[in-house]
């Protein structure tokens, strides 16, 4: 680690910021630089969290900047891209995007940043893989958020139901973070315990009809904000601070961001989110969990329908 | 203290959601209700709050409801009302906002409220005094932000040009959160010896001529923050988590909120920016400083701005 | 939960103050009352601690106080009784310490107390026992510190074995809190994968037999900690705090604290280290895990031993 | 700063160890080394609260090392010493302690380290003063703790008189810690208020002569516990990690730590507790106040005081 924790954010709009602020509520960085292409609005956002930083007892640094502000960041966060519209799905926000960070990775390399590039942009995990390829950097070293968002929820909600602390609820969203995402229930365990066997022991008490509801409350969650509110930025900028911290804090913490595969799984050069060690150097191992054939099933047809879209990518 | 701590958010735009963002990133709350006109809107926004909650460790209790969620709640805050324009005063928002509040106050009352109301629409002061005479409320216990965060960040600029720790500067900006608002520079100090008297002994080293251009700033924030941006949001949400954390934590801490004079400072009936005795009961007092000639004849300006304002209102 | 966390303590030595002082550097709790056989040494170290006080910003009440402050206590903590001589079997303190628990217990209940006894004093699960017995309180409201200690001591090295994060280990040690405890290996997981499985597809690189040292560690470790400092308190104290906060926290947290078994693993009337939730209401519930024949042998060895240590007490 | 927060304690009694405690509840630093000369109760201390570290959610590593850990540490504090007896004053204690600063200093010095002394033992201004001569370190790095305490608990108990949240008193105690230590009422604010004008003005409700009661009991603290349990440590303990906290979080803060004076105040070459500003670099600044010539006269006396112990020490 060297001597300040510095995060770089590019692109400025609400996931962006939501990151932004969540950082500096809980203290999570020492230097915070915001680029976007307006250079304008960049300014007047740092001068809002300036404002703020007088409540924190911080001494963090906000500012605006540019991409050579990026040489020494530990941490590259790209939130710009077009929005995802009511109705899109996030695989149709793709060229569009790629588009933009064609603008983007290139500049941050070039300053020399030599850190971490964390991804939000969706379709994120196809975007995560874009990056790597824009930026030839180590796959270890270039993150999607992938499903840490859902993982966290479905713990969540696991813990409501079991009236458990979600912190003993140990659950995994895998695959894409999208339609085609899963949930592997043969690893699902409330402490060492399995969701299934509770299950049928319960006698009635539980019931694996409820798990299938909680899947899909996961599952329709982002699509239901974005049709209340056009968008869906708080939970992943609190999303974003847990995987800094983990990265800052060389947590070595298990968490389900989308990273490429390298014959894990049985897969090759494909991003999408399964279980990894995240820590100082980004994504220091996989977990391969013993999932069912069935779960192998739904985790191989995600990553196909990555694939596919991957590869119509025109860089 | 009851047996949770409830807040209860009026306005679910920008400044509502940012304090409400806010107070989740810093567990400042245990049950949290957003109101809006917009229901839909603040279902959603209660959504994509829940979605964080996943990762902040608390069980702080998030949803949208309606003003008889009001009843047992300890805090009502009010965000709502049309947004600052650019280049609008505001004052000039002035009777907009209390046709909104007209439907606002009277529910919350009729809910058998009994707390403390924390104003943040603008013009603030005198939006606490519209709701200080809708809800017949005791002084205490209706307060405005005032120029909390205009304080709290001209000690942020006078701990960066006296390389020391804010917590350390004691100094204020005191009357009307807008145009006519002032610094007691009598009143600031580093530690217990006062600016003025650093500047003259320092032998040019500290010029009070920084001070003016510190003054400036901190008065002209808002606006530049609002022609870069639009709009102000992340200052002022900090803000109200620290007033927030002042009542629930009965701190008795001093801060300028904006309170109803009665006799303090030589005025009746007013609200203005002052230094206030925080806790759990609201205001617990108002501590009257030796200001100056000058200095009062600035504060009595800006008191006879806001009494003018007001009494213009048609209820 | 009530207006404010009041927390009792019983027995002012190392153990009973290295949990008050967490207890404030963490600021877990509102109210603070020491009680002590020796009223003067009381007094000196609520004085001392009220110095901290000052530099934590809390508003924690502390004082030295007697049984009659339990009344509206939510937790009495008993730390106290004769401390294990170097050498001494915990099962050897026994019969010295019913007899300090005599004079505690009555009049702690004779107070009115309807809260949760968390006791401390060795052997731990026995004298939980013995206040059960003395208190005739559910079950669910004492609670001894258990294995609690161990289990944490047990992740933490299994964190640092397979380098991750001890949040991700699940794992616990079980029984007796002393010579019989016991690791169910058969429970051990990083994330959801069985340790053993790693273990045997690392191809060597993780080695069983390093469990066993592991083992080893964990049930060593209070003995090498007295033998070098005659006592030991610092660990136990902070996972005393851990138990107060999932109760203050009300956050069903899975923790192998010392409960009675009635009919869980086949065992009655006997208390000892198991899984449980624990929140607002003490013991919520236990989690029986499907251990194997071994780890039932085990298992029921340990507290066989318990059941004739009890067995033997004169009341 | 460098890429960990790295402190050294030498002296493992209680002082030491209360300091050791909080710094792993606080979670203050990253790397905690022990220095005892008993090696083998510095283990075992280490193991203790390496226990408590597996609670602690950081990754702090904690062990019983030797000198040479020295080179790279940011912090070396000294709470090496014999312990105060009931009814030595403090300047008694004073030749046996520089016989242990002896064999401590020149160690630490040897070992290449370039960091800050913290020094906590008895009497605490001279032992300061001992270790900048056998150090030869610039007087900004060598620390005495100073009157830290004092000064803390003088603003708590004037909170708690005037109903005000410490952070809002502004006050000090300064001079030697010990018995001709003072504290400058004509320095003391509540807000920017001073307390003096408040006691004025209030027709009776707040009383000068409270201010003497309060006097007495700050400066009678230490003796009274030490009556009551033989030792202070916890709140010197937590006074360490306050100013440990200052220098690693580079705060710039205001505290009465114990500095060499030249010229400030018209003395020179004596170490005595006044305001100083605390940050990354140690002392780097000293707040000259505007005394009353009774308070001057009050100050030298304390500082002749301390010269004359000084003085009498043989090298």
């Amino acid at each position: 680690m060297k001597d300040n924790r510095k995060v770089v954010i590019v692109g400025t709009g609400f996931v962006g910021m939501s990151y932004a602020y969540a950082l500096l509520n809980q203290n999570a960085c020492d230097e915070l630089v915001l680029i976007d292409i307006d250079k304008k609005r960049a300014e007047g956002e740092a001068m809002d969290l300036n404002h703020g930083l007088a409540f924190s007892g911080s001494h963090m640094r906000i500012y605006a900047g540019d991409y050579s502000d990026c040489s020494d960041a530990d941490i590259v966060a790209i939130a710009a891209g077009v929005a995802q519209k009511p109705g899109e799905s996030r695989i149709d926000l793709l060229q569009r995007n790629t588009a933009v960070f064609n603008t983007i990775v290139g500049p941050v390399v070039k300053s020399g940043f030599n850190g971490i590039f964390l991804i939000a942009t969706n379709p994120v995990d196809i975007m995560a893989h874009v990056t790597k390829t824009l930026s030839s950097f180590d796959r270890s070293k270039v993150i999607g958020t992938g499903t840490t968002l859902d993982s966290a929820r479905l713990r969540y909600l696991l813990g409501e139901y079991f009236k458990v602390d979600p912190r003993n609820v140990h659950a995994f969203v895998m695959g894409e973070h999208g339609d085609s995402e899963f949930i592997p229930w043969s690893q699902a365990y409330i402490a060492t315990k399995p969701v299934m066997q509770i299950c049928a022991e319960s006698k009635g008490r539980y019931c694996s009809d409820n798990m299938k509801a909680i899947t899909q409350e996961v599952k329709n969650a982002a699509q239901r904000i974005i049709e209340a509110k056009k968008a869906t930025y708080y939970g992943i900028g609190m999303a974003m601070v847990r995987i800094t911290k983990a990265i800052f804090g060389d947590e070595s913490s298990v968490l389900t961001v989308s990273t490429m595969l390298d014959g894990e799984y049985g897969r090759h050069g494909v991003y999408a989110g399964v279980p990894c060690i995240v820590g100082r150097k980004g994504v220091e191992g996989i977990i391969e969990l013993s999932l069912t054939d069935e779960e192998m099933e739904q985790f191989n047809k995600s990553c196909d329908i990555l694939e596919e879209a991957y590869s119509g990518i025109k860089f």
